[in-house]
């Protein structure tokens, strides 16, 4: 069954596998007007791009995207925006038993059972290479927020063991590691030095931040904000869990602490503190958003590992080639980006839930 | 918009205010066939329906399940299943200043921002009674699934900082807060009754596991099976945080420890451990499915509390009325239950994934 | 496969069988804040109602909806609207053969083989009264049309070989077949009254006359607003055609005729002719839309007919009881009703079309 | 709002302008282990390509279509196949007051008004060649459904009046209108070039024929089968009218004529006739499908027409260029294109109807 769009207003069609000819994504529904071109994507195609460190795979691509459509003398249209990034450094030479075995911590074996066969090079359609139509879709969607005044905006909050501890997000992208913290990039870079000496990987948690949602948005159902927001982020590949606000931390605390109690400020209601990271019963309560994903530590690592073959054997192979020690920095934007795209499909299906809304937009 | 449908193949669509006459669910595309009674359904009502201890809201709600439509002669018949509880203990004397004050950790002020007014009695459509809808719908998938073999358990994995620890199935229905473990679930009594004390309330976190799905079922990109179960399991009210297999606990761990290597096992394949929860790169691996979430202390507490009324007003509120000091023991059947939709939904559309399947089923 | 559900802003689901306890629909996704009770819909419901005249079935069904969710004080809350109708005159004594034939001209065959088996009780779901859901619906969309000034009006276009001449819709209400010209309706009623005689039914043509609509509403690929209407009136039972404008007379025309050239009139663009029937290329170009269906004659007649069972075994079967000779009256207001819930959808969706829209709507 | 997408079980996503780097499409969903090569799909192309005839516009594209995903050593992976096609024949020169001026008979009028502005050249996404990505998605679909034995097959019924008399399918292919009858094709090459001699065009009818399909495909209410293949064809730009089986013609018989008797055949149903064109109440019946649609008149035409600009000042144009006389032939293709993913789709869906179906698939 058809499961590669995401969203309603807006949707976001991904396609492409990690050694194909190129991968891509349609973005469809987005609105006519704005002010577009390649250079408005590129850097955040930039920041997910692989060879940018010694903690990311050394595959040499350009990822430079090319817009194909949707764009007519610089702004959108409002028909469906197609990018494409062509694939210029598949390494397809021998994959030996890698070709035939179930690696563990991957997808084969699902893929195996679900589909009979699968693309083996490099993981087909469940590489990390196939958020790249997810960042490219997810740029174009933080564009228009942000002439709304709302900012999307994730970092690495841990690796490993390493938490940010004085957080200043200034500082992200002066390390490798987009944390918002130089002490603790720099603790966070000892720990991934001594998990290569070991040919092992490592994990950690992402947050996003959302500043600027107005109150009211989200539906309160099946469709509330922090719902979507959970599908977006378990969406990417590696995450195995998600949190809103203080997330599991609610399970130990009470009501009478957990509870934000509002106020007025300047004429407007506001909270006296966040618990519960902007969103209560589904929709936006004019917070700032705040959620955070964990992410699971590379599964390709070149240890000896037992596994099962497609014959149903028992083998052990050694994963060799080019693989992140820690996807966490490069899932940064990846994260952004979904919650970019989440947050803009909310916005614009809430500029349908009144009378009064219908009846002044269509007052002539 | 549009937001009170879950699911795709199958659909779940419910409707219904906490003080209106009736709360419902339409269950649609569910397959023909199936023996389906009231009998089947009421139990699962039943095990949510308030009133059943201390430590749930004295409201006196029958809760009983009438079905509409979708049975014929004892058996579904492919057409929509639609299922209604009757409203019968109304209390909608006086609500006082409630119906105009953003109650702290409550929908309402989101509500009022989307829509412009609310219902403000009981709730209205934020109430818990809204998953009336989502557990009869449930019943329904859960029965499915038996047949084929497929079990969904959910249980009481905390509340506050009472774990379970001595896991034992069989002990869950034998105390009021749905702990698989008597020791544990006398702990916690007594930490929630010094909470009902302070008048305040706890949180907790539910835990399910779901045995007997086969590897391949759940899609790879933005509907893989996980994000589906997140989805589901945050638009739970209350929700803050949901995990797959060791969810958080992967951000600390290493590849080497975190990857599950595969066995062989009468003539099957079987994963050593099970870290990923059934559950990599979006598709079931064949073994145990295991989320869980975390569920915040109920926001209605009889403390004073400050907040903002609709005229913009700072003003004090004390919540009174029958309210659940903890809300995980009756949110245990809600998680079972979004868990067996999304696990049925997905099961039936793996049905087309191949062309070989789509053959054999059409091979005359 | 779920299949029971309309729409997309906004999202009509039926539920119901003709001879099951109730009927009903769920209206989701429609607008907070329009004033609405049970008096806004029955006289929707009383025109689609059996019993009325000679040429409806005798049924004597009162078809009393009623609003279980969604309308608080009396105004739609932007949460699901629940529509109930009992059914209370249900003959369910004796259906003979027809249990297990496989009524000519009926969807029973098709039923059988898709489900296995099938509620024999008046069509169950495939019968007229599925449609109560949709009017019901059709009733609020419409008067939500009519705040904004959007007129929907269907009639009965042609009976047999029976077209009305004179056009004046005032007189649409005035006899029994909702033709706007009272000497066709005369003549209808004689062409209906021989047919009756010999046992037999007739159909004819159904027109809509949708006024108001501004231009740029529908989207210009496969959700056309045209496309949305076939889609609409083709998924009304016993709809054998469907026409846009001039419809199929564009066959033989030529572009120089068919072609509708703009003008100016009082500062906005008009069109001098209307071949096009309100829509270019799926969206509308301002002008009055002009759709019409074809309605097949009653299948069920009381004429001794040829037929197989579900044994595979050829018979005779007669079918007696309580059925119209003619649809064409009654699926007016169901076609009316399709019409509205398909333009209030387009509307709404629109409204996210554009960024000089989206920040007029946040611009605070 | 996003409109780009067709289907359920599988999608189809086109995007790209008339004059745009290229157009192309996103097939998702569909099944694993189907051989495929861009060879399968050329011939589909190639048919709706123009300059193949001076009925035709004389635009040169090659129309080469490419496999960027999804199939992997020959085969059908079950990911997203996308195809592209680039433009290579973009005349963009000058197009003078045609930029500013709404073409009679086009969506320019209405793309101004829903968007803002507009891509004027050659139509942008209003341009027949959005159709490119239908029939490329169409190819492959009808491959997968002749493997089970099903053919889609369409053509020329008429151009303007002149309607085929002896039905040869064989005859289709050799005539440059896709009319199976020389004779009539003769006449309607007549037809035409007494249009082109006057700067007029002409409409038609075309006319699909599908057959294989068994009994039980379809869903019962609002996705019945008509309803979206009614959707599919009025989706197709320039089609204004959709009919099935005996279409407007049931308005003026009886049911005694019209009911379709069923009979035993070699131990199978079959019906005496076929006026329900294969399809009763939405589910298909083991009969041929049959439906058509009206096809109107090229609106370019080199007449002298009135209209209006974007200034709202009436002006005269006229439209030169390369245009086809009558789009009817090259259309062909993209209804049978459209046909074929409408009856794979609901053909998937069909699958999950039946428990017994889902335990037999899961007996394991």
């Amino acid at each position: 069954m058809a499961g590669s769009t995401f969203g309603k207003t807006i949707t976001v069609t991904t396609w492409g596998e990690s050694h194909g000819k190129a991968l891509g994504v349609v973005l469809d529904g987005f609105p006519a007007g704005m002010e577009l071109s390649e250079e408005d994507i590129q850097p955040f195609m930039d920041r997910r791009k692989p060879g940018q460190s010694k903690f990311t795979t050394a595959r040499a691509e350009g990822d430079k995207v090319k817009i194909l459509s949707g764009v007519f003398e610089g702004k959108t249209t409002g028909t469906p925006i197609s990018l494409m990034v062509e694939n210029t450094d598949q390494h397809s030479a021998d994959y030996g038993n890698i070709a035939t075995a179930f690696r563990p911590g991957h997808a084969d074996y699902g893929y195996f059972e679900k589909y009979g066969f699968r693309d083996y090079r490099g993981g087909g359609r469940s590489s990390g290479r196939e958020t790249i139509g997810r960042v490219a879709a997810g740029a174009i969607c933080s564009k228009l927020l942000n002439e709304l005044g709302i900012t999307v905006c994730a970092y690495t909050k841990s690796i490993g063991d390493v938490k940010i501890y004085d957080f200043d997000l200034s500082e992200r992208d002066n390390n490798s590691l987009a944390m918002p913290d130089p002490t603790a990039a720099k603790k966070a870079e000892e720990y991934l030095e001594a998990c290569m000496l070991n040919n092992d990987s490592a994990g950690g948690i992402i947050e996003c931040l959302i500043t600027g949602v107005p109150a009211g948005v989200g539906d309160p159902v099946f469709e509330k904000l922090d719902a979507k927001l959970a599908e977006a982020l378990v969406s990417v590949g590696a995450v195995k869990g998600v949190e809103i606000g203080d997330g599991f931390a609610v399970a130990k605390t009470m009501g009478s602490i957990n509870n934000d109690s509002f106020r007025m400020e300047d004429g407007r209601v506001v909270k006296a503190t966040n618990h519960s990271g902007g969103i209560l019963g589904g929709i936006s309560d004019g917070d700032d958003i705040i959620v955070r994903c964990a992410i699971k530590p590379t599964p390709s690592i070149s240890q000896l590992q037992h596994t099962v073959n497609e014959k149903g054997q028992e083998i052990d192979i050694e994963i060799h080639g080019r693989h992140d020690p820690v996807i966490v920095p490069r899932a940064v934007v990846v994260v952004e980006s979904m919650c970019a795209i989440t947050i803009l499909d909310a916005l614009l299906s809430h500029m349908t839930d009144r009378l009064d809304f219908i009846k002044e937009f269509y007052k002539n």
